[in-house]
């Protein structure tokens, strides 16, 4: 039996803490003052479905930590392991490997390479907490982990709405296409479970016009508002019955995902011209540029309008391995990102409405040298600006440093929105807050030991890094 | 009483130093041995009057600390209080709040929005050394340290020729535009009083065409150099002539500031041609960039003529926020920096100027991805060639540490230009100082312990740093 | 007598690590077991001819560590020493400074200018390990330090071959031309000798059309492979006819160097119809980058066929000092980095050839902001990525540092293909690869400490970064 559940370097009280005894101390009193408070999460990809039904399961080791994770995938894909054996799903429907205990296997013969990765770290915590699994995965552990996983996974206290209670979470929103009718959050809500789940608009599938099947899914448009969309005005007409109705659904925030920042008005003729070409199938990669360029602006214009919150992500290039997506479909592990020029592309927009007090729009990048050049300075001046927490590939140790040290210099931490766990994996939760709260702790005691801030200013920072900013920047009562 | 004069963490000895006490102790001797130099301001932006009158006096506590200093102001608009709340003076002349004590009050209400940032260390400095204030700024001392701090400024102690001495400054450079007559310097000169204060030239507002009101300030060329301007080649003589005024006045050096560092030769009558349709109105956005662009190689060919320092910072977008520049004016906080290109954009004046050895080109940036990439190798190759220090947004503690970490490996330290304030607040000018001498001993303290330099070498170049590159890169005698 | 053969800083046991003392303490653990490990070096500029005769000599000091390095020449340029002092020979033959001694004295008097940088780390190390010179160089021991060197040089221990085996060098690769004959690598295969030379195909000069001299190369081309090339088909079978030869000599890899990383494939037609402009001297600066970035698609596809490993650097603007250029010829350390786009530059190239588990493709930068945003992602991705070590201006302390903080999180270190030592200057190999295994050491150790992996993992780990990852990448057995 290669499994030990003694606490091992994985739950470490001081991990991820600096190394210099001073810093640690510091760092482990004000990490200890935010451990326990209720977790935020504002923006997360969790299926609400599995929220909705009491009995759900999270299914197997595999389906648990390595088929949906494209972190995981990506890291095994670019070591020669093939989608197809781990069980990754075909387009086409051609079959792939369905046996979970051999795609466990796989994943534990190659889990060194996650090692000093953020997935690594994530994962080892979820399985010593969770599972009592303290030694790293191996090729002979492989079948015993997967027995205690499976046996653990089968108790209900692995039902995703006793974890909700477990992990303390206060408010979980998750992500929904314009066009969703949002049955699972109809179900939460009708069940009269006390879970705080909310929904998140994200209308990225209509308004950027080169979306892979854009037509059916602005026909999905005109199915749920119930208006016909058959021109711009009706298009807009048609989201902001969609917005209304994700309010009314306690939303809190939209959410958009764009290759670039730019941003620019067209007149309603031109717009309408453009969203014409596109139903005929003649719209260019131009037209699409300009049209989601617009549409961020009318998505600021409505937040103004209706109080959500606006969130943008710019600068992945989706799907940049063809062959992967036409095989595998999107989210596989392969959108890269690209350089991008926030403060030209913003201006259009910040312009327009950036100095409304009604404004907030949470910025977040994947061009880790825009937080110093760009967004830090916009965000230390512009009322409406907020910056997300280091995102995606981002959202590990190191990259909490380099935004911390950074970002606050210019912005200071009141210009920032917390901390948000951006995930897909419900069980990682727990894992990547505490990330979050260990960094942002060590942080500060690298301040106090500098004399830059004194233990009660940190105490409070801490407070509000773990806490109080995400919830304030996304309005959450 | 809440104002405490003891020392607290904004003085304390060991303030901005690595936590590893073999770091702290040689960062400690280091720094030792350079905090008493004297103080040479090399490029700055303190107003010459306060200097040409003995009696000039620094005005209320909103006058030192609030109104003048756009850091400040940024911070508090980014967080929803009103310019006109802190007295911002409008264009239009629309009242603003006059009363002192009321924006100070909303200043102390928000400081702890400079949590981290060095404007809040600045500023805690001055108020421990100049005012006896220990405490942070609260809602609650807000009133008794507007007294104690109009109180102490009432002083002859704190004019600022008293302070001039007391900070040990050797010599404080002005920023002044082309056509200033620069009366304070004259009056200074004319007082007898032995403070060293030089002007710089800097002709930003006839060079660069698009400057708001270019026509006026060429008109203002004519008046103060007697020449007539109305073409090209009397512009040319008419710089040179007031290049020749600065000269005689004591200046050591030119500034420039340019969107981007793109340079490239005009033949004298395209730039002729340009600079008739700017006569007119009609000159193009490309016209301006172009025009600028052969102006700097211009002011190349003078610095190598007239033996004057030329400087350089592009990377600016001005103004971003056109409703504040109509409202409130320029240096409002609202200039973002962007990505710029100076392997490319040098190129021209580097192949026409850089083996000269009589100029010297002090490069600044804002786009901390050129130091590695672009600016520590030309530095480490052309002859002409300084790094000015970290600058605006990045005269930080981190800001300093990423400096010296990406730009010595490659250039070197003598390839850099030591140290400069850069600031129009006069007060904080020995806290910046300071912070500058202690990142860098703290830095080479890191070397030390390294084992990569000996402490012979560490004192060496410690002293370098704060006082020898400075002077020597602007032929400071 | 000023040198003093005793340890130094620069032998100290812990240079390079980390201040704290747990740290160090790993590290130094981690460094022993891979201190003496074989050196592994698959990329490199090592003269060949040094190896080819059993007699050949390093020459003098200033051959051995002045004129043929372009990291001393461009720093001791950078502060005014005359190229011609320096005894850089000059194209046109105009006489240039021949006494090795003066030469000597000038650098010494100059050695200050190293001080922090890796090339001064480096030298400190040879100079100790080598000759005994344990204190820096300085204008007062110049003249007997010269004399200690040229001592050491005389002896047969000082002979490339007998450093070769001292240094334990398991393999290494040169750089060859590929029009090149390869007769110092048949004359060390003739010898007899033991010690494992191979070359590397690196095709630029015929390759990218607006290489100086392109037409010169290409009849070069024809009469070293054979094949007369008077069209686009016979280039590709001549290049296929030299490709199989360097394999036939035992080569790994293939090595390109390009502006930018751009690629796209051209139809026959297109190809044949610039190379056909390129013979006439008719090919635009579009022709050449279009040419280049097809034939990197070539490359790839020869790669999978004949198994060679390719490597590719992009992101240097060759000559930037063009006056430099036309008295000294290149590699005079005018070269200068811009930024690169790999997403978007590489995505044809990894789209026809990305997922063939055939090819390896190796990525140098020079521009660290892609580290993260670009090659992390795409190396965590594309089977066929690997990346190279930090590289050129970045194979430093620093650099190091940066590299396994910005790459290791996403991509784990096993896309990653260990060190390579780049250089020309043989005797520095060892010095550099120990920096490198320093500075993985006292990463490894970090993460230890901060309990992300545990000391075992580190072992694992440090042996693969000193030696297995490097062998493995480029299929060396």
């Amino acid at each position: 039996m290669t499994i030990n559940p003694a606490p091992t370097a994985a739950r470490h009280p001081d991990r991820y803490f600096d190394p210099d005894p001073s810093v640690r101390g510091v760092a482990r009193a004000l990490y200890g003052a935010t451990a326990h408070l209720p977790l935020v999460c504002p923006h997360g990809h969790v299926d609400p479905r599995l929220l909705a039904d009491e009995h759900a399961s999270l299914g197997s080791p595999a389906d648990l930590f390595i088929i949906p994770d494209h972190y995981v995938v990506r890291m095994l894909y670019s070591q020669g392991v093939a989608m197809e054996a781990l069980g990754i799903p075909t387009r086409n429907g051609e079959p792939v490997e369905t046996e979970h205990r051999k795609i466990w296997r796989l994943f534990c013969e190659h889990f060194h390479l996650f090692r000093g990765s953020p997935t690594g770290m994530w994962i080892a915590d979820e399985l010593a907490t969770i599972f009592g699994i303290a030694a790293p995965l191996t090729e002979a552990n492989a079948d015993a982990t997967f027995d205690q996983i499976s046996a653990t996974l089968a108790t209900p206290d692995l039902r995703p709405r006793a974890l909700f209670e477990r992990f303390n979470v206060e408010v979980l929103c998750t992500t929904d296409a314009a066009t969703d009718p949002l049955a699972h959050h109809q179900a939460i809500h009708a069940s009269g479970w006390s879970g705080r789940v909310l929904p998140t608009f994200r209308p990225d599938t209509v308004i950027n016009l080169n979306t892979p099947g854009w037509a059916a899914h602005l026909e999905a448009l005109s199915q749920t508002s119930g208006i016909d969309v058959g021109d711009y005005a009706s298009f807009i007409r048609a989201l902001e019955q969609r917005r209304a109705f994700f309010k009314e659904m306690g939303a809190a925030a939209t959410d958009h995902a764009a290759q670039t920042p730019a941003t620019g008005m067209l007149s309603p003729a031109e717009a309408d011209a453009i969203f014409q070409r596109a139903r005929k199938g003649d719209a260019t990669a131009e037209d699409a540029a300009r049209f989601t360029g617009h549409m961020l602006m009318e998505m600021a214009r409505m937040s103004i309008e209706d109080g959500l919150v606006m969130q943008l992500h710019p600068g992945s290039l989706r799907n940049h391995n063809e062959a992967i997506f036409q095989r595998f479909g999107g989210d596989r592990g392969a959108d890269i990102p690209i350089a991008v020029d926030f403060t030209r592309g913003l201006q259009p927009l910040l312009n327009r409405y950036g100095n409304d007090p009604r404004l907030t729009l949470i910025l977040f990048t994947l061009d880790e040298t825009t937080y110093g050049r760009e967004l830090a300075p916009l965000a230390g001046h512009y009322p409406c600006l907020r910056l997300g927490p280091p995102w995606w590939f981002y959202d590990s140790l190191n990259g909490m440093r380099r935004y911390f040290d950074t970002v606050v210099e210019t912005a200071g931490i009141y210009n920032t929105a917390g901390f948000n766990d951006d995930t897909r994996a419900f069980l990682s939760i727990p894992a990547r807050h505490d990330l979050w709260r260990r960094a942002a702790a060590n942080w500060l005691a690298g301040l106090v030991i500098r004399h830059i801030i004194d233990e009660a200013e940190a105490a409070d920072m801490a407070h509000e890094l773990a806490y109080g900013l995400g919830k304030r920047a996304y309005k959450l009562k």
